[in-house]
């Protein structure tokens, strides 16, 4: 009997494996979420997985992997994890691609990490300090500033007015042990008597549209020690932008309304991370903030009107610093709020957090980030300098305004097949219940197997005349069923229709019209990409083969693509523990060229041309050519 | 019939002056208040006129004039009032010595201008922008930091929280006018549209033990636009600064109440002076504020326990940058508050204030400053360097712990003179209403003239031999009867006591003793000192001459005394239109020696020989002795 050992890689779990085995089984047996909508049959080609080490060990690959996957990506590895099985006796590490990982994965709020050293902007320093004399009477500011700067060589600081009120008990307290806290080096914001060994925490706040991450970081180790997330409460006020910032513009209560909402989730946040980890928010005394440019304006309460006028100018650019009190944020008092700067009225610090995580500013190749939401950033570089738009990619991408569509919770499908044969649908749900609905990520895979089996023609008509009844018209409109009532927790059919179909098209041609319009303006051609960083949310748990055969952006190798879930998050928490981080964000926003779409001509030609599934002019896209002629 | 024309110097009032009628007289037809306690019979000494031109259209100076003003000060244009008659045609002009003036002068919160040429911490700038571009898309901040370069060359700035909320509106109103304020050059702070020309404001407010002053001042004009004034209500925490350190200590709450009753005072004082001046609260962008260093503390919120404590080291030196929010001031949101740098314990930014305001620290001869009131500070300079002490001189000097003491009110006796013959008193009342009790200066004339009319022994006994009904004992406390209770409003006697002696007696020793612990570390002699600035609302108001019997200052010249007022109120105001006055008071708070009196042989020894009327060694004091030989 075969004695492999497989290691998955990242996750610290080990098995051994029996010959026959396949990996899928294995993972299924170790708990480890690997997709597999076709239920293990290699038909859907979902649970894709890389063998970084003994790939010898397993059996060659077979026909169904070679249908799926691309030479490049055999080349680099990758397996279908149901087609992997054991040969031979040795270890194996494989690595489950975010593409491929289910449920815990998915749902964590993580991003890349890039590693950064902690030089953090605020600092703790023990301080021992003598005390005055009768005959050298100094005062208690003047004692502690000699002993910071005999004891740890810094030099020229101010005392904040908290740190004050605390100064004169704190030093004749514990045998005038003092923990002093600086903020920049040179500001003295916080005075605890003794030796206070508890960590000095900072929080990272992205900022989204749909939803609000916060990271809990130890600034000093530069570790996260907890994260929380929570819908963002404006959803009430409207789902996208532009109806808060009419909200907004309405009425000056309205944009109290708009920031308190969004104040108080960030401070419940705080509260749930510091309950996680154990700690109290009044050793927070840094946070860091990054959202899109309305977000930015709606935190910090400025009136966000003129970023939906043309010309769509922002209030600031800069990085902005306030202290937490000012805006109600229930830190330490002292605490001050780094908000990242931002590039456009439509490209915000969350693009120059994407850019900051993904050192898309330092690539020395053409490189391309794509962030997709409710509006989706795009930023290319040739190597040398970096180009940003943005466009409107609307709610669908998100599972909103789709007629079965829902945010990715329990219930929602998420990975679909279709054969392309029978034109039956196979389907896998977040939480494995009865489906409710279809997330955003699962409406792509729906219309992609659609085009790849001929259920839609590249026009983006559904083709009424198959012979199934999946394929029918409700009300006139045609609409292919995905799940039969009976199989549903809600009780009615689930279906993807015409106008479904037609909402992709539109989200997934203004992407592909955005970064053509950059390619151009940058001449830069697919081949010439070395690395697509999809950011996001929907960026991360769409399938990007999927996302390729709609044509939403230039046919490049998936190999070539790394998912980098919440990068802007990452960002954060990169400015959160590095001042250098912070001076590369705000160098970034200043250097990027900002690329206006709303007049660009180019953009409508563009944008035009990609409305048709994968493309009007196929020959941009030579792999999905060759997929749906292999498939279709 | 002569036909001299009298013109007051300094009030602006001229009246033709007959032959015979002396200027006392004249002063009373045109509602000039000058002191004179007999009714003008030339026997008092206190209707001190200085006659600055014309004098030779004057009567000759008589014998009452000769007894009452040294060599100095007849060679100097001394007269009495009630003594100097017209004699020929001419013009006469006539200046009315502080100690002389009564009524709405005293009243004043004035003390001395020294000319502030202005440089203000706050600036407001017209500024026109040109608004954002389709084809260069500028954030409005940057659209505004390029007009404000290009139309006032003001370089590198950072644009605060609230103006940041301002500049989306601001900048597309009013034909892209804007009327922006700065805080020290490189920060906006506030930003109007168009153009606003409301006057940019400032409040300097002296927080004195017993007083609060507040002076609303035009910051770019320099000028004071209102004044007010208010008790400190921290009185009903404790007279005294020590009470009121106690009351602290006791309870964190207690500390809170004590700040905020002081906030709550400037806050009145803040929306009075507005009031007055025709302004709103919200036009008030900087605010200075001086104090002993106790009442700092407590303004801040500073627990001042320690300053009660040896080695009595205050928490900080420097000055302190708060913002008004901070501490509850309602001010401009985004005004700051400027707490002037102290220079011990007890020698307070009030002390810093008084020196930048007589400029003692660039006398360029030996000078001396002495702020009278419950505690006293004294300030000696030798020339090139400032050397400072302070002393305890308890309650008395401002009528308080004394028999029939009272504030400086209406219906205070004020003024005392006594006729060295029959012992039979005059005096005058704040108001001219029947009076009520004794303020400060009152009980130090009465003191003067009791010394000087043997009613006292230089031991300060009261002698009971003398003859008259005026001197009597109650409940074996001996005391002289100022008033007869039918002349007073209250009813009762109004008696100067044999205790109340005793409390001036050790007032006045604190005082001496302090100035003459300094000269002796400066290696000073009292006929060196070319000026003696005499500073506090008591220090005013004070006979110099009374002061002088008793001893209370080195026996110089009465014409190098210059009575400088509320010179620590003075002294904020040149803070608040002068940046280089902040700078020169920070200077002088570090280079100012402070000379702790609390250990100190010297004062104890000095103190004990003060205690004698005038002195022990009386050889110190030719002048009194002269005067004492003369008149007793």
């Amino acid at each position: 009997m075969t004695r492999a050992t497989l290691v998955f890689n990242g996750i610290d779990k080990k098995i051994d494996l029996e010959s026959q085995t396949n990996i899928l089984d294995a993972a299924r047996q170790m708990e480890i979420g690997i997709s597999a909508v076709c239920g293990g049959r290699g038909l859907c080609g979902k649970c894709r997985i890389v063998v970084r080490k003994g790939a010898e060990c397993l059996g060659p690959t077979i026909g169904l992997e070679r249908l799926s996957l691309s030479e490049d990506e055999l080349g680099e590895g990758y397996r279908l994890a149901c087609c992997a099985t054991a040969a031979r006796d040795g270890t194996i590490l494989v690595e489950v691609p975010p593409e491929s990982a289910i449920e815990q994965q998915r749902l964590q709020v993580a991003g890349i990490e890039t590693i950064v050293s902690p030089d953090p902007m605020v600092e703790k320093h023990l301080v021992v300090v003598s005390l005055p004399q009768l005959d050298d009477v100094k005062s208690d500011a003047e004692s502690l500033i000699t002993a910071l700067s005999n004891q740890h060589g810094i030099g020229k600081v101010s005392i904040g007015h908290d740190a004050l009120l605390q100064l004169p008990h704190a030093i004749r307290d514990q045998k005038n042990y003092l923990m002093v806290t600086l903020y920049g080096e040179d500001k003295i914001v916080w005075i605890e008597p003794g030796e206070d060994l508890t960590p000095l925490l900072g929080l990272a706040v992205d900022l989204g549209t749909t939803k609000i991450a916060a990271y809990l970081v130890d600034v000093k180790e530069g570790r996260t020690l907890a994260t929380a997330s929570s819908p963002n409460p404006q959803i009430q006020f409207g789902d996208d932008i532009i109806s808060r910032i009419s909200y907004a513009r309405e009425d000056k209560k309205n944009l109290k309304q708009l920031q308190g909402s969004v104040i108080a989730v960030v401070n419940k946040l705080l509260q749930d991370t510091c309950r996680e980890a154990g700690v109290e928010a009044r050793q927070v005394f840094d946070i860091v903030v990054v959202g899109n440019t309305a977000m930015h304006h709606l935190f910090l309460g400025i009136n966000p009107e003129f970023l939906a006028m043309s010309p769509f100018s922002p209030a600031v650019r800069s990085e902005v610093v306030t202290g937490s009190k000012d805006i109600g944020l229930t830190a330490n008092p002292t605490a001050f709020v780094y908000s990242f700067p931002v590039i456009a009225g439509f490209v915000g610090g969350d693009a120059v957090a994407d850019i900051l995580a993904t050192q898309l500013h330092k690539a020395e190749s053409p490189s391309l980030m794509i962030d997709i939401g409710t509006n989706t950033e795009v930023v290319l570089s040739d190597g040398t300098k970096l180009a940003a738009c943005s466009c409107a990619s609307g709610p669908a991408l998100e599972g909103a305004c789709i007629e079965h569509g829902m945010r990715a919770e329990t219930g929602a499908i998420e990975r679909i097949y279709i054969d392309h044969e029978n034109l039956e649908p196979g389907y896998v749900t977040i939480g494995g219940t009865p489906p409710r609905g279809i997330c955003g990520s699962g409406v792509l895979d729906a219309l992609a197997f659609m085009l790849k089996s001929g259920i839609v023609d590249k026009r983006g008509r559904i083709v009424r005349t198959l012979g199934t009844p999946r394929i029918r018209s409700a009300n006139g409109i045609p609409e292919y069923v995905l799940a039969w009532k009976e199989e549903t927790e809600i009780g009615v059919d689930i279906t993807v229709t015409q106008k479904d179909v037609q909402a992709i098209q539109l989200a997934k041609a203004a992407i592909f019209a955005a970064t053509a319009v950059l390619m151009r303006k940058l001449k830069i051609k697919p081949s010439d990409i070395r690395r697509l960083f999809l950011a996001g949310a929907f960026g991360t748990y769409v399938d990007p083969q999927s996302a390729l055969v709609l044509g939403m952006y230039p046919d490049i190798p998936l190999n070539r693509i790394r998912f980098v879930g919440n990068s802007a998050g990452s960002g954060a928490r990169m400015a959160l523990i590095s001042k250098k981080a912070r001076t590369e964000a705000e160098q970034i926003a200043r250097d990027t060229d900002y690329v206006e779409l709303a007049a660009d001509r180019a953009f409508r030609e563009e944008f035009a041309k990609a409305l048709l599934l994968p493309h009007t002019e196929l020959e941009r896209f030579p792999t999905i050519a060759q997929i749906l002629s292999r498939k279709g």
